[in-house]
């Protein structure tokens, strides 16, 4: 397998804080070891338009610290078809583009997988997602970052939530993966953590929030992931007032804010580290692998496996909750 | 009109960032004039149950720079009758207190100066509310941290909404008074602010959306206040998807987050200055007032005339709206 | 006097958060009347060097949050001369300016009054400066977001302060004023706060620290300008030090943190309203005035008129100060 | 081994942010197995001096979010001797004591080895640092904010230097390791990081300063841990400015700020989890161990061997700071 001489680079699917620092990390990785690096905007939707320009040195400076993507990121419909795809291939290599890093999640994964099995470019995928949900890494880029924003959020709602002695259930993200919401929850003392993997009971709750009462604990906290069983933030609101009617019981939906914002210094190191392995994987011949991070080394995940993990539930971390919420 | 000799200090109404700045300003007042300083748990309702405590310097220790109220609020029906008060009353001469600093909103103001009138206790009021919509203060304490907390989260939604092109709709607090969204949108550059004191105007704002859409001028960001005569974000979002069926749209509700977090330098500041005059007013036998800063000077204003000001609104601002967003 | 089409905008000496807020309003409010906006890059070096390049609505996209100034700054010694002045005149006919906006310090001012006493040119001044010590207007940009910075910073010193039980003594900046030390100092519950604007009672402190720890209490906070007639946190510390060996003190320089970061709220309403009116004089005709806001109002100050001013002191708040730190 | 009835827990050294996360869990889950709880304050002094007191639930209500410890720490000489370890076991005995959960750094375990080796008293560290630099666990509860503060703090004098066209030279806390220069320099796109691990080369620094400058690549940023070997952030600012006379360069001491604030959520998190098996260490009759984290599962490590782990230095992590950077 030869060596790239011009590589690409674009971000899909729902953006992360830290993908700036990938691309700044792979822009200057490639230039270093001499190769051309571009700019793909829109994520697949830019293969597909040709909305490809040259990066230099400068277009990533001052970057590292941002949210968002400079990239900007879309779905593209046309990059699902094999019409839709051989147009963006074209486009690769009227600029002479023979290697390709995108920066994503598993939806992105399969698509590179797909026109890489297609058409000869080699493909390296970065794991940037804010839901951590990720077979073969520790780490994906932006979850750091998601979950600090969450409890500094929930810290406030605390605030006020001490203050009336209320209830608040608080939704954040995680529409297939509890991860938000299991780790904001510890760092916030929430009474209960509702997540996609397990079963929610609903009456085990109650009879939680009851027993409290009668001790006058009196400040509450639930957090739910968006894709608990119970069917997210509003819908855990209405059993409970519906069960509890006298209960003062607030509901906020923290949302895209998780999004946003700049990245923690983990995020941006992990971003760093993960960008320049993917050249280098570019370098090295390899082709179709997910750049990982396992025990703190580089784990290379082949692209077909980088799907979303539901990852053996680690029980020990539920019965904490229980503990230390008392 | 005597020197009160005992006062008390109690938080009403909802709470807001700052309150505690204004306790420790209250009690440490009060303590360097040789006063004994009571705090009254949940607003009103711990001068009906008798939920009042003696404080100290150490009480009031290291909470400048904590949100929500270590006083606690709540809502009080009792005190809202005839013999509610009594009891209060009684509650409060069992103590020996002479004098109170009630720090809250219009509606707390307006308990006090029933009970005021009925009973010979000397009322100050402090104007704690994050709406910023009283009478007779350039400020009331709370504003400006949730305020910078709407911005904050706001720029964290830009990043997701730039990354996508997307159009956002914000809803911040405020059910009668538009200054959080007004603030706010002018201070993240929104392009169409939706707020009580304006009728709404829903066809300009989709010719503005089309027009933009147009010139690709994609991030689009509307700053809806709750109590907007759409009926909030919500609202606002079904309506912009039922007329651009095409867009991408997306809501979101900050809530109580904006209730909470450490303050800002400003409302610490004003919260101290208005709790050190809040007991030279007692000192100086003042009664039934509340204090104010307005151009930058203490000012006095009767309890009776502390309600919500609908402010003669500032139409300049409007017009920098428009030319900035452009 | 003639309105002007082409017009100029730079930001010149120390920079300060929401510099940015005030370009974009500039060029989008010049924009909107129709007028050539041009960026004068690094102050004025970038008028006598030509570093000066035209500015659209996209240039300013997405810059309202951010610190520093796209424009940069720098000192130039060439516009101090006659003949540095007539190159600069002569690049600004070259591209057809004809009318400047000028955001900096009092010194940018001075600059900008000789230059327009030489040339037909109208200045108008933003004020743009951390240190709050303008003459004719109640806010300069940035003060808020460097007083909220400190404020930030030293909650962070108390924790670890409380926690020793130590004696921190904080240099804040304030070379002639001492306003971010006063609103900081107070914000934080410092017991001293040195200001240039005082003469510093250094046996007062010493007796005031020997008082306490026989009271015990522990944490002791001195907030101190750098321009403090002491000389600052350093100098402090020795002091303190020498008088009172077994203290357990420590010096803690905030240096230059104060100066970036992301404008508070107040910070960027201000530069868009600043940006805004400079324009409005333009159009109106007005030349050589300061844009300020005094009471809530825009004020124009002749920019002959607009140096640091030596404000009457409040000692209102230094009584506060003594009285909340007991 | 018998199981303890009644624990002590104190915080010992340096502070670091999350220790009142630790307090927490190892109060609620010594609750939750039945046990007495006892909070020792200000590290081995209150064991010396009998300032110990009997925890509850609520006494670690509403912490987890609070930087410093509740507990105080403080240095001990008293500790040292073995007088003074006798008072200290006396004290213990007094109140039934039988077991001792220590968060703290090395030094702090070397007294806990040494104490136990002396009396029947299992002791449990915890690894509470914010420098990183144990051996035997990955994490140690403060690094995680510490270095996030760091970053937030540069990330701020980025915005000035950039402004400025400066080179600034920023000093972090570390004074035998690197681990929070290295981590914040990467984040923040730092030219040069200058640490204890490494010998430090001033001849290539200057060099490539001198390459960058002609280069015109304008920001630049140094980042020195406080223990390298040229001194600190000071001594290479002198050295700088001696063989780069016309730098326009600046020196930042970030100091303490670093020690405080709101831990981050991994921080609450390891904390946590730490507190929870330091008691469950207690109750499985493990004595003289330190709780750690290695690879994401838990790691008892001999007292003895809780000691500052110079680390095998990562080439790679400096290879990616030059090629980043560039």
């Amino acid at each position: 397998m030869n060596k790239p001489t011009k590589i690409g680079v674009l971000t899909s699917g729902g953006d992360s804080p830290g993908m700036n620092a990938a691309i700044r990390a792979v822009v200057r990785t490639g230039l270093h070891y001499g190769l051309e690096v571009f700019g793909i905007h829109r994520g697949y939707a830019g293969m597909v338009e040709d909305d490809i320009e040259p990066m230099n040195s400068r277009s990533v400076a001052n970057i590292i610290q941002r949210g968002g993507t400079i990239l900007k990121t879309a779905r593209c419909k046309e990059f699902m078809t094999p019409e839709g795809r051989k147009i963006a291939y074209d486009n690769l290599r009227k600029h002479g583009i023979d290697g390709l890093v995108i920066i994503g999640g598993d939806g992105s994964f399969r698509g590179a997988q797909i026109f890489s099995n297609e058409y000869d470019i080699p493909c390296i995928g970065i794991p940037g997602t804010i839901d951590k949900d990720m077979a073969g890494t520790d780490f994906t880029i932006g979850f750091d970052t998601a979950v600090n924003t969450a409890v500094r959020a929930i810290d406030k709602i605390r605030d006020t939530a001490d203050a009336h002695d209320r209830l608040f259930i608080v939704e954040v993200m995680g529409r297939d993966a509890g991860y938000i919401a299991l780790h904001s929850g510890i760092a916030t003392g929430a009474e209960h953590i509702l997540i996609p993997e397990t079963k929610t009971n609903v009456e085990e709750i109650i009879a939680g929030l009851t027993e409290k009462e009668k001790r006058r604990k009196l400040v509450n906290l639930i957090v739910v992931a968006e894709g608990d069983d119970t069917g997210g933030g509003d819908e855990v609101g209405k059993m409970v007032k519906e069960r509890l009617p006298n209960a003062d019981v607030r509901v906020c939906i923290l949302g895209h804010i998780q999004r946003g914002g700049s990245p923690t210094c983990l995020d941006r190191l992990i971003a760093s580290r993960m960008g320049y392995h993917a050249v280098e994987c570019l370098m090295e011949g390899k082709h179709n692998v997910m750049v990982g991070i396992v025990n703190n080394r580089m784990h290379y995940l082949p692209l077909d496996n980088a799907v979303k993990a539901k990852e053996r539930f680690n029980k020990e971390w539920l019965r904490i909750v229980k503990i230390l919420a008392s």
